[in-house]
């Protein structure tokens, strides 16, 4: 009689590259007792990571990698390729994940260094969180916490290194999911590349415009706002991104294109009621995703309305704080062209109900939404 | 000698259509000690809009008209031409505005209606204010405080009349912004409808590729959430605005159409700085856009780092709150990936420094970002 040997968590895992996101692994998983140890290519930024108390700095690449069963590459996407390629090498024995946006270029970039039998050990891998700040100094166990964490084998990989990979993911509190290389990058092509590409590219046609139409940006309100934001992001780590999944962008281009010329089309025909089922089911699917969880966990959104005066939001979070109630998120809700007064909450979904219980306690009327 | 006689503020206006904004229109007035008398084409409406206060209720249009020496005509974009037309022949000496969304469609449908000489009594308007909610139950006079109100003559009218419409203006709280009515229509196109047409038609992609990529909404982090938030609005409503505004549409469709082809072109080719400087004109763009005033008011974005724990929203809400400064948005900030821990307060500009002070007092570091 056989038995399937159970996974094992890693008892000892190493980190390569020790920035936000490097450290932030590593925090989670000294919080879940695994020793860590730590190399930087800056061993500047490996000491600052050390003084975090997530992982002990190495003197280099293979005394970090040496005892390690499990090694995680956070470097820059430029360098995983150089890096995944002298861990696999440093250390014979042990896996090798990466955490890049990127899933087929950085396999390419490792099958192009490795002889195949050590490709059996590397296991590409995203996790997906972060944050706008950069450098150990910022890290947190948090932003890891409930994230999905794509694990991304390549056809080369073993079945027991992925499994490594995915114990450990789970034991540091993110949810593994499993998706082919080609698929990770095809999906984020339409998920994250191409709203970034959509809100660069709108924010820079507008300001193109506005060299002929200086009141512009003053009729620009909160839709133009959220369709914008994102196009304050890093251009050097973007432009790194897109050239690393151009194929897959040009494709998500190409459909998103021929859409929006659908729907200018139909307009010109003034085809009401063609346009107006575009409309609906776009909202449909918006409301669906509203009601999903988030990446990173389970959420409920509730709607309450607030009087316009100062003190409101206050007396709101207040009531909240005492009801022992975690808020996840807080906005206040704009229509497209302005207004204000509707706050929208967003609560862990076990604790929906708790919230507007709590929140009818405190007078309000509260509607879940989400 | 003669002198150019002072512009007076009507004493006695009239309101046409009491949903939200007419409501909202009819509070600001009221609070400026201006008579409202108010009519509907549903007297339910109307009788609603006569319980907040705000107004008069007419037996009927012309009653409402008569006396009235403004007529603000706020009914739904496809009544519009009809009741401004029964508005100019009701009341010989009154001025007519209308708060339509769209001005071009609007005076065309006002000229096909009535003699030229009446045409220099219409004054084309848009206050760009509203709420997600409808209906006279949720009008506030402080949807209009501070919110830029185009005010969008014709070849016809006549100064007197504009003038008469911005001494209204000013006078409930708006800021009047004068454009002829086809530079109205093309800001729209691209600060309001190109946003809403990218917004839905995202999300139209995305969820037609689900259907063959089941994983794909489980990867949409904040910066999809962002892009797509649109794609809830009303669809009866901008199929109607997008319709009335079919030209200026397309064309802010095709350049933007243009401009995605280029990057992706871009990409394609690996032109690793032309991407990068793309990137970076529109970050520039979006961050002094993030420091203009939002269309309703001066602001000012300060960012917070707050500990991921119960009760830390309530404690500087209520710092804030003890510190009497009034918060007018308020946005937990994430990475495109997640992340969390950073707060966007928006105050207005001349309370930042205030706002900075009572918020370092509370033991906070703040940072002015816009």
């Amino acid at each position: 009689m056989t038995s399937i040997p159970p996974v094992e968590v890693p008892s000892r895992i190493a980190v390569l590259g020790t920035g936000l996101i490097g450290t932030s692994i590593a925090l989670a998983a000294a919080r879940a007792g695994i020793e860590v140890a730590g190399w930087d290519a800056d061993p500047r930024i490996a000491a600052a990571a050390a003084s975090t108390g997530a992982l002990q700095q190495a003197p280099d690449l293979k005394a970090a990698a040496r005892e390690a069963e499990l090694i995680v590459v956070c470097t820059p996407i430029a360098a995983v390729g150089e890096v995944v390629a002298r861990a696999l090498e440093a250390a014979p024995d042990s896996v090798v994940t990466d955490a890049a946006s990127i899933k087929g270029a950085v396999l390419a970039a490792v099958e192009s260094r490795v002889p195949a039998v050590a490709l059996r050990r590397f296991v590409p891998g995203h996790p997906m969180g972060g944050s706008e700040r950069t450098g150990p100094e910022h890290a947190s166990a948090s932003v890891v916490d409930s994230i999905v964490w794509v694990v991304a084998p390549g056809a080369a990989t073993d079945p027991a290194s992925v499994a490594r990979v995915e114990a450990f993911v789970e034991a540091i509190g993110a949810r593994p999911v499993r998706l082919s290389p080609q698929r990770h990058d095809r999906l984020v092509a339409f998920v994250s590349h191409l709203p970034q590409v959509a809100a660069t590219t709108l924010m820079g046609l507008a300001t193109a415009e506005e060299a002929d139409e200086p009141e512009m940006l003053l009729l620009a309100a909160g839709g133009f706002r959220d369709l914008t934001r994102l196009a304050a992001s890093n251009p050097a780590l973007w432009s790194e991104i897109l050239l690393a999944n151009g194929t897959e962008l040009a494709r998500a281009v190409d459909l998103f294109v021929d859409r929006l010329q659908g729907l200018r089309d139909l307009v010109a025909g003034a085809d009401a009621a063609a346009v107006e089922h575009r409309f609906t089911v776009a909202k449909e699917a918006r409301l669906r995703l509203a009601a999903k969880p988030q990446v990173r966990s389970g959420v409920a959104v509730i709607q309450v309305e607030i009087p316009d005066e100062p003190g409101a939001l206050a007396r709101i979070t207040a009531v909240l704080g005492e009801g022992e109630v975690n808020i996840e998120d807080i906005q206040i809700v704009h229509s497209p062209e302005g207004g204000r007064g509707t706050v929208h909450l967003t609560v862990a979904a076990p604790t929906a109900t708790a919230s507007m219980a709590v929140l009818r306690a405190g007078g309000y009327d509260p509607a879940r939404v989400a």
